[in-house]
């Protein structure tokens, strides 16, 4: 089975019939650029017969790369030609100011003048989130946009998202309320889990455990019928598929998803050294690589499957910076998901429902 | 090599002649009280000639225990009779009102009262936490204490120092640079490293990111010349030995901590399963489960290695409740470790150069 195969499978709804759908990409971003997210955006075409794609960035790098692939003109790709590009190290500021007509900006006006319904990008994360919420504004009721992805659990099954992963520092109470109901709705929208069991990420279970604001955020949820909140969760809870939603500011969400990027990364080196070190070992471990690698590689989110910033007003999907050309694939394939799922409109709606007092 | 060589080779000092020293256990603390405590408490005195230890608890419980295994009338051992118990569950302030006869209460006491150098438990921790807080009062200087323990690295010869795992859920900047200066002072006394590189754990590397506080931290800290500041680190730094001791809030480091050991326990899960999947893989793992074991092992490590309460005026070591006699003997030999270095004399020392201004 090969990926498009895979992606078909996954996403069978894209084949019967559904109206076209369009999704602009930056294909400048992330570190190798057109480099990965041409052959990723080739691939996404093959798997997606109502997909239409547009390029941004660079129109002569493009038409190279298109003419290699012989896809220079096909009617469901479409060029935009940009003359910027944000650097990995821009500054959020520097990039809104004076980088108008970056292949990332004008990947966000399209979704924002509905000439896509959906944008992705490898580029810059904080460039990225400030051009989004500058460009695009948020939904009525959200303050924030939250970086949000998913983690793997004890069940190879299933999957736990988690928000915020980065976007914002700290989040007051509010704020980690209305990124429960937007986790909530994007796990029932793209997961299709009904009533989804959300948590809050907390130093302890017990109720007296963790900050103020923290406890607020469990009252309001508790007071709030339409949402399925179980309580706190500890760290070691994010794997043991006890929620389907973990919720936490950004700092700790960073600090959370980048130490189980360490651990495994540490943990992966040291196996293959054991494996390496014996003649049977080295044997077997050829054999077993490929399962072994499976159970590390989803230990890097948003490496491989894309984060969403969810809270806009339009969908905007980053993958990693030096993600390749598969990863580039599945961040255009969440954006196709969200775009089908309609999650701004259901986020809007369960906001409105869950402002509302009960 | 047994488990007391093991503890010998690694503290060759206790060996030399030196003159006698007292650490306090609470026998009935932690999931199985005496039944891991006792064995415990003889495997240390085998190990370390010159150590004394005081028993409390229950004494009919102790005195059943000794005799079977023949060490009641061991001179090393002194049994302090206590009546009461804290429960896993009993929050602290009933444990500092109501229950002053317990055996945890005691154990502190009797460093307070200058009768042990230093106290092990494997109890409730906010309970400790709390009682050791009122009874030791704090080192001049510091303001709050810290939970400290190790983490294992990249490289298998050294580990990394984090504070604070979980005794304070929010930290000012003067709390984070008291952190890093106890944590530089632990690093080099407890481990022999000379100028401990000591980092701050942020969502980014890059000096804009994280909060004002944490910024302020930082130039704290840049500005003390006795401190080998090496900057920000994320979470995946905490194994890639860059820093020795990496400083952050208890809220962040207890979920760093937790994710981490969670992560450990999901991959390992993982791992048995495929490795008794498959014939050839049966054989691999019983080959090298030894091995593997090891890797998994240091990454909980306040279950195998004991956390230290530092900042207080005396020594405070907490063994994981559901610690085993190895990690409970482990836990010990931690405080005869910060007995031996004088570590919170150490501490008062630097804090008192780092609070001077330059």
């Amino acid at each position: 089975m090969n990926i498009c195969d895979n992606i078909i499978e996954n996403n069978s709804t894209h084949m019967n019939g559904k109206k076209s759908l369009t999704i602009a990409l930056d294909i400048m971003g992330g570190d190798k650029g057109p480099l990965i997210t041409i052959p990723a955006a080739i691939m996404a075409l093959k798997c997606t017969p109502n997909l239409h794609l547009i390029l941004c960035g660079d129109e002569k790098i493009i038409t190279t790369q298109l003419i290699e692939y012989q896809y220079l003109d096909n009617k469901r790709l479409t060029i935009y030609p940009t003359t910027e590009v944000v650097a990995m190290d821009d500054k959020p500021a520097v990039a809104i100011r004076f980088k108008k007509n970056s292949s990332m900006r004008k990947a966000v006006d399209l979704v924002k003048e509905d000439k896509a319904q959906a944008c992705v990008s490898a580029g810059n994360t904080g460039a990225l989130f400030s051009i989004s919420h500058f460009v695009l504004k948020m939904l009525p009721g959200v303050e924030r946009p939250a970086l949000i992805s998913s983690l793997p659990t004890n069940d190879e099954k299933k999957h736990v998202f988690m928000l915020d992963l980065g976007a914002n520092v700290f989040c007051d109470s509010n704020i980690l309320y209305q990124f429960a109901i937007m986790g909530s709705v994007l796990a029932e929208q793209v997961d299709g889990i009904k009533n989804p069991k959300v948590a809050l990420l907390n130093m302890g279970e017990e109720e007296i455990k963790g900050s103020d604001h923290i406890k607020l955020t469990a009252s309001q949820l508790t007071a709030n019928d339409d949402i399925n909140y179980i309580g706190f969760v500890e760290g070691n809870d994010i794997f043991s598929n006890k929620a389907d939603v973990i919720v936490c500011d950004g700092f700790v969400g960073n600090v959370a998803l980048k130490t189980c990027e360490g651990v495994a990364h540490m943990v992966y080196n040291k196996l293959l050294t054991i494996l390496s070190q014996h003649f049977f070992a080295r044997i077997l471990g050829r054999i077993f690589a490929a399962p072994i690698k499976k159970i590390f590689k989803p230990l890097n989110p948003d490496q491989y499957n894309g984060a969403s910033l969810i809270g806009l007003q339009g969908i905007v999907v980053k993958s990693h910076g030096n993600a390749n050309s598969k990863a580039f694939l599945a961040a255009i394939m969440e954006a196709v998901k969200e775009v089908e799922r309609q999650v701004p409109e259901k986020i809007k709606k369960k906001l409105i429902q869950g402002l509302m007092p009960n």
